[in-house]
């Protein structure tokens, strides 16, 4: 099996024209300085959230474009108005605007982690590795990814399901400061993460997680249109639901279409805990919305007809508004927002032969 | 979050009076030296697998019963039909006669393993401490088992499910020796599994696992009569699929009831590889079967009206033979062989009141 896990450098960075870094931020990118073994022979965009008039400070020798309101406002028209505003979730604007397969998307809070014998973790390279190995969504393998160096399917792992799916989206974990909510960062505000778990694995089908956006990857050719971290921040009754938007839309349409999740290594190092009381006044309605919405996308279903993630999503963005309207009109100006969001992609994006392209080889629809 | 994980050993060992250790062997059990420290408070039940007449030394200080074939036949007399012989699937002979709570099964070529500080690794502890904490099979926690110490439940897990639900199988793993099948045995002759994956997690409801019984714990009250380790070694045509049935089974059970599986910590230490060929003779037709037998498991689905793991079982082989029947012959034997443990199940364990006891607080039926 080839390596997934492997951390030594090569010498050449792994697909250096292949993949943008996706950074959205409101302050100068100093945290870039420890990150330049890694990432400085890849391309930024970097999407400035709040005051356009602000300038943002990138560290010499990065290559970059980068993106404030005034320019999304330019760029997409009215349809800017699927783009959140004061809010981290501006950073899909970076997923719409790059011209790359793959995204890795990063907060400015996150700093390198060390593995248990001290080395820097390369975690870019990790989650390409995990992007480039197949993923394994339909039956656990107990001895975790089986693509890994010294690892393999154990035995009763059906032969049929051996070469797994094509990977869409990798998911990575923070060590220090865990991604916890207001109310269980009140509870326990001394908690760190200290675990290094050296593991990866495929998050089953038909099973839904929590995605968090600090440290993900992603193929955007595969799964990028589904990556829509919808209406939050200014104007928006609700906050840090971005990501896990994204991430329901996007685990539903990848088990629809065969494509793969993985969660776990790489590790970054989470520096600074965000203001729980701050945090509880944006999370609070999405606390009880989510007991609705997760039973919601857990129960979901796309037709046959959806052989396209653009068709999935839109698919998704009309039950979403006929299901979830009923819970709160938010929900109405989402779904919205999401069929918005799928035009400005396609603009921006468009497809050979003017329609929504199939997907490749080895991602055919399941259900 | 109660510590599910901690491995200094309590000065009392946990659950000393309500666990059985069962060992199926064909050997003198030297290997219970090593664990002596760990094992030796609590009882043990050994399966004698093999010739009757053999006699199993078992080191002194160890609190036994001690079953062979002849016993076997004499206690269940027509219905021992439906345990193993020459094969280590009699060992579920030892989950019927077990009078405790919680079982606790490993093969006598597995030792105590370190963990990476080099200190040694209490499995037996780990398998109580999984088991006393509850399971979060609905929703994915990306940090892992919420309930170790220093964990908890990440951002976005639905506030409604954090309770969990009572774990019924503890799935431990193995490091040197991994268990793999004949054909990645034969190609893979020197792969060690050194990886220690510092982790435990559910195993998300609908997702099925190859189930190792090298290294098990169960609570009998809540799964037990679902653990029956099927027809193999002399007279089947089938070998090394005894856990595999055992664990399709009592997942599709338990997913239906309502219980947890967990897998990962502790590991032991696997100590020497079964010959390739001769594993091979007896998973080949194991090895085709399973492409059919996981997917019957995958879409199994149990009637609202079996609210006890026997109701369950017995369900389940009315399926197996209506099913399984046209694939072979061997699953209509089966599935009468399951019935029939469901009987000698219940005859030795006699429900209070004569009828099925419906499952404890907590555990309910969620199909």
């Amino acid at each position: 099996m080839a390596a997934a896990a492997t951390t030594t450098r090569p010498a050449v960075p792994l697909l250096k024209d292949e993949l943008d870094i996706v950074i959205p931020t409101i302050r100068n990118l100093d945290f870039l300085e420890q990150w330049r073994p890694f990432f400085q022979a890849y391309h930024l965009i970097i999407v400035q959230d709040g005051d356009p008039s602000k300038t943002i400070k990138v560290p010499e020798g990065f290559d970059y474009e980068l993106y404030n309101r005034n320019d999304i406002n330019r760029i997409l028209g009215p349809k800017a108005s699927c783009i959140s505003f004061k809010d981290s979730a501006c950073r899909c604007f970076g997923y719409m605007v790059s011209k790359k397969k793959y995204v890795y998307t990063i907060d400015d809070d996150c700093f390198v982690a060390k593995d248990p014998s001290g080395k820097e973790i390369n975690a870019l390279e990790q989650h390409i590795r995990n992007l480039l190995s197949p993923s394994t969504p339909f039956f656990f393998n107990t001895l975790y990814d089986p693509y890994r160096d010294g690892a393999d399917f154990v035995r009763g792992y059906p032969f049929s399901l051996r070469e797994g799916v094509p990977t869409a989206v990798s998911h990575g974990l923070w060590l220090n400061i865990p991604d916890y909510d207001a109310p269980t960062q009140l509870v326990k505000p001394l908690e760190r993460n200290t675990r290094f778990v050296d593991a990866i694995m495929t998050i089953p089908k038909g099973t839904l997680f929590p995605m968090c956006g600090m440290n993900l990857g992603f193929n955007r050719e595969l799964i990028g249109p589904a990556m829509y971290f919808g209406l939050m921040g200014d104007g928006q009754p609700i906050g840090r639901y971005d990501d896990m938007w994204a991430g329901w839309c996007s685990k539903v349409i990848c088990d629809h279409l065969g494509l793969g999740v993985k969660t776990g290594l790489p590790y970054i190092w989470h520096s600074k805990a965000s203001n729980p009381f701050v945090n509880l006044k944006k999370e609070y309605k999405g606390i009880y919305w989510q007991e609705e919405l997760i039973p919601f996308f857990q129960s979901a279903t796309l037709p046959k007809e959806c052989t396209t993630v653009q068709k999935c999503y839109i698919e998704l963005a009309k039950q979403v508004k006929a299901k979830l309207g009923k819970v709160d009109e938010y929900f109405i100006k989402l779904a919205d927002a999401m069929v918005t969001w799928i035009e400005a992609w396609d603009e921006l994006n468009p497809p050979p032969g003017g329609k929504s392209t199939e997907l490749p080889n080895g991602a055919a629809a399941t259900k």
